[in-house]
């Protein structure tokens, strides 16, 4: 019969999605220009040239049905091979193509990823504040998700909190670096802390505990920032990367898992993923995206523009009076609310500004706002007014 | 901790790919003149010159932000409007926009589909010979698969069998039509049949019965083929269609499921969909691919060798003596092996003459073989004596 459960998910709308579709309205009802969009996390760069060209001419010089023609159920070789080529290059690490499943995305990489390393009954940890996406991820594997509340000073980990919260039943903890929606990065610090305990529970309770590294902002890190490669640090863990964001492809779906080669079972790792491939319908992603990703593994966009955002705004906030962890990475930042009720704030702004923030209520902690700034130079620059007056509505 | 269900499944591989990885080692050894390689449904022919063109066209004159941003959740609309108008216009159907999902192939769209339409314990129904891929879609769902014997007679549908499985747990029927393994077509009189014995349980039970018809063979049709529009006969019903074979592009993983505006909860479907990809990490297809389709709705790639393939092939087989119902559309057919365990009667025509076919044991449907023949016509012609051995193996 029709699935009451997914029916039901048809009416319950995201608040994000809520605050985009208000300012679509107001746009529509009082114009373009009535309306400062800062809720969406859609890169505003295009991709390098590069990447359009190797399309072209993976068009014009295949042969289309080699081309066009199935993907081996585990990725296109030479896709997995450049991949592994270019995490070792950069990163000093040592995987091999059998290490690399291509995906739709980081949301493929990890829907894959948790349904190899945790199952029904089992629990996920991750960190406060996260992308709520997560949930449906790791309830279709049948396991739970349970949250660590935010460190607030620093949004980098409240290692107390998370101590105290691990138990056996937890088979992965998912972390997210460079954050969604805080904008921080986790340190060399933070991640060596974290691998630290990982690798003292799993000796407790005897059994592995992977670590899931989301990255697909893993590119866009500012001047100064301490961003190490997670695996480097942790042997049983898998990333799980994804081209939308640093080379502006978010519509493409394509990424990958990479699974450390000193992981458990590292080998078995991506032929269970192939497995998994084939409850969800999924398959490999798109043959054309997955050859034209390998001439582009070492590059990115014109990311620039995003640092230029961050440090206007995060100046010009932090004068008018905002309290916020200074951004060091994505193109997100999250002040504290200048209300209690962020979710009350941020409908007052976009009502009475046009101003379209969304409250932190979303990424399960309230009482902050997330800013996402990948938008023109311009549009930051006209809407610092309008922050200043939305911190007057309260302060 | 690492999934056992997953790792135990890595070690069963399948029989298809068992015999397909022997035809590529015989190959190495012996040389590719050696092998004669009818196992793999892959489409030999290159798609349409205007997919390509097109392919160019978006990449050279979209603007890069939009053409690899973002698709809207449940799909291009752009693309949506134009499947719904395409099959409106071929099959006198009245789909809007908000019926279609654009899908990763007919993979993708039957896995979303089967999760809308059933749920934890409930039953889909299938006919043998069937595509055992169908397995994990339905498990995946949490649904049970059971089968109805094969009518060898002719490959239609044994309707006393059906009628006697079906029970108050059946929430859908799934239907491949023109049909792998077999080649042959539902005809007019099956469908109205299938959809009058539909009707009349689902009275009977007092809920609905979805009918999802998986069509990746609509367009690989042969002359005289009685093959109608599933849809148009049964209003609760979800076509699931690929482009894969129709323009050859499996690899790029483009399809859609089309949801029947007459089915129940016709508008709710659809946002369903939508719902099902975030718990399996899927998303919309590769945006590049859902513009670049919508201007080869109406057209496929010449086809034209299938068909003559087809023809070549039964004659021969038939003279030879083969038992065989004549396929009327895919690029496959399924004689009656001459030997009663088509397993040992494909494994000697492997070993002792390089000839590849796989036996119909994996598609529930033992003592029949199936050949794939998209492949070069000159390759049949040179094939034909190999099947005539073959079969005095035995007889």
């Amino acid at each position: 019969m029709i699935s009451q459960f997914y029916k039901d998910m048809t009416g319950k709308e995201s608040v994000i999605r809520k605050f985009f579709d208000y300012s679509r309205a107001r746009a529509a009802e009082l114009g373009p220009d009535s309306v400062f969009n800062f809720s969406i996390g859609n890169p505003s760069v295009p991709c390098p040239e590069d990447f359009n060209e190797e399309l072209i001419k993976l068009v014009q010089e295949r042969e289309p049905v080699a081309l066009h023609g199935y993907s081996p159920t585990l990725g296109q070789n030479s896709t997995k091979q450049a991949i592994a080529d270019s995490l070792n290059r950069r990163f000093g690490m040592n995987y091999e193509a059998k290490h690399v499943f291509p995906t739709s995305g980081a949301a493929g990489a990890l829907a894959h990823a948790i349904r190899c390393v945790a199952s029904e009954g089992e629990t996920i940890i991750t960190f406060a504040p996260y992308f709520p996406e997560y949930i449906p991820y790791v309830t279709g594997a049948g396991a739970k998700l349970e949250v660590v509340p935010a460190d607030t000073t620093a949004f980098q980990i409240d290692f107390e909190k998370f101590e105290a919260m691990m138990n056996p039943s937890v088979a992965a903890v998912l972390i997210n670096t460079p954050n969604n929606p805080s904008g921080i990065v986790y340190t060399t610090e933070t991640i060596t802390r974290l691998a630290e305990i990982m690798s003292k529970k799993q000796k407790e309770y005897g059994h592995e505990i992977f670590l899931i590294t989301d990255e697909p902002y893993r590119e866009l890190v500012f001047a100064g920032a301490d961003a190490p490669f997670v695996s480097k640090f942790y042997d049983n863990s898998i990333c799980c990367y994804s081209f939308s964001k640093s080379i502006s492809l978010p519509g493409e779906r394509i990424g990958y898992a990479a699974v450390n080669p000193a992981a458990k079972d590292a080998d078995y790792l991506v032929p269970m993923m192939g497995q998994v491939s084939r409850f969800t319908g999924h398959n490999c992603p798109t043959a054309l995206m997955q050859f034209a990703v390998e001439k582009c593994l070492d590059e990115t966009s014109d990311l620039s523009i995003y640092e230029r955002n961050a440090n206007l705004l995060y100046d010009a906030l932090t004068k008018i009076g905002y309290k916020c962890i200074k951004p060091m990475g994505t193109f997100y930042m999250f002040p504290e609310s200048p209300c209690e009720d962020a979710n009350e704030f941020c409908w007052k702004a976009a009502k009475e500004l046009g101003l379209i923030i969304v409250p932190g209520d979303s990424f399960d902690c309230p009482g902050h706002f997330r800013i996402s700034y990948c938008v023109p130079t311009e549009l930051v620059e006209k809407a610092i007014p309008l922050f200043e007056k939305a911190y007057h509505f309260y302060k």
